[in-house]
């Protein structure tokens, strides 16, 4: 199953240069942050917790995982409180090999539990797709190498067709055993 | 044909925001620019000029198009040769509904004349691939609406898998009629 591979290349440490482009407004913002990834139990509490609340029957996890990162962003480098940390449960429930729902007790875009539709496409780019209460993301995941993996996001209003944000960011896998 | 579809949706004037990400010193570049895509003449002298030096037998251009930018370094903001500003001819010869090759009168890693294959994936990604001599870019653009594409970028070293950079463009269509 294309998920569970997906899930078993992303876990580790990651060191992310994340560019975000406020479209409205011109402006850049460039984070480096460092990113976990890790498996979790189907048992744990937290996934449970996800899948209480979650209304698909017979909801089948596949490998969930938790992903904490800690970022420090440019907007105000000599401000201590502009370095955010934060982490997040992921629970995948597989609909057929390439497609699915992703349950997230943190969403991308705002800070609430969050369902998210996910497809695979033929060249294995990850494609997540959520509606949130007053904007739609669409994030794209895909692996360039063992160790470098892209990510995308773009952000438009849930009424219309407006975007709202968009954001890149390239993931190094870190090999040393310190960070 | 997709080719012949996607060129249309790029055709315009485009304001663009770029990051690059220089992956082994973790440096960020962002360049806001503005870029020009027109469609050209087949029978152009340009274009006759890149088809002679094509060893493509029966080569068929379609939809041949010209791209111009005039971009601003954040690097040197002081410097105004930091503005960078150039133009390419690209003539695209499909060899079916979803792949073919794209000449370029000047490479997008390296300033050489190049020749890049192309494919669309199922979404309607384009994806195009360039051997330099020294590195390989991958380039994938995607329309996320009709005013606003996505491009990406990685290059990587032609004799092994290392990642050299990666870069994000946001470009959003100039709808007034005086840039």
């Amino acid at each position: 199953m294309q998920l569970e591979s997906f899930v078993a290349r992303s876990l580790g440490r990651w060191r992310s240069m994340r560019s975000g482009h406020s479209l409205a407004f011109q402006q850049f913002e460039d984070v480096r942050s460092s990113v976990l990834i890790e498996s979790i139990e189907p048992q744990d509490p937290l996934v449970l917790n996800l899948l209480k609340d979650c209304t698909i029957r017979d909801a089948k996890p596949v490998h969930p995982f938790r992903m904490e990162w800690n970022a420090e962003s440019d907007w105000e480098p000599d401000d201590p409180s502009a370095i955010t940390a934060g982490s997040c449960i992921l629970v995948p429930i597989p609909t057929d090999n390439r497609n699915g729902i992703l349950l997230r007790s943190v969403g991308y875009a705002e800070a609430e539990q969050a369902a998210s539709n996910y497809t695979f496409l033929e060249d294995d780019t990850f494609i997540l797709s959520t509606q949130y209460g007053q904007s739609i993301a669409e994030e794209r995941i895909w692996f360039v190498s063992e160790n470098v993996r892209c990510r995308s996001s773009v952000l438009r209003t849930s009424a219309g067709s407006g975007i709202l944000q968009t954001s890149f960011a390239s993931e190094i896998r870190r090999l040393d055993s310190f960070s």
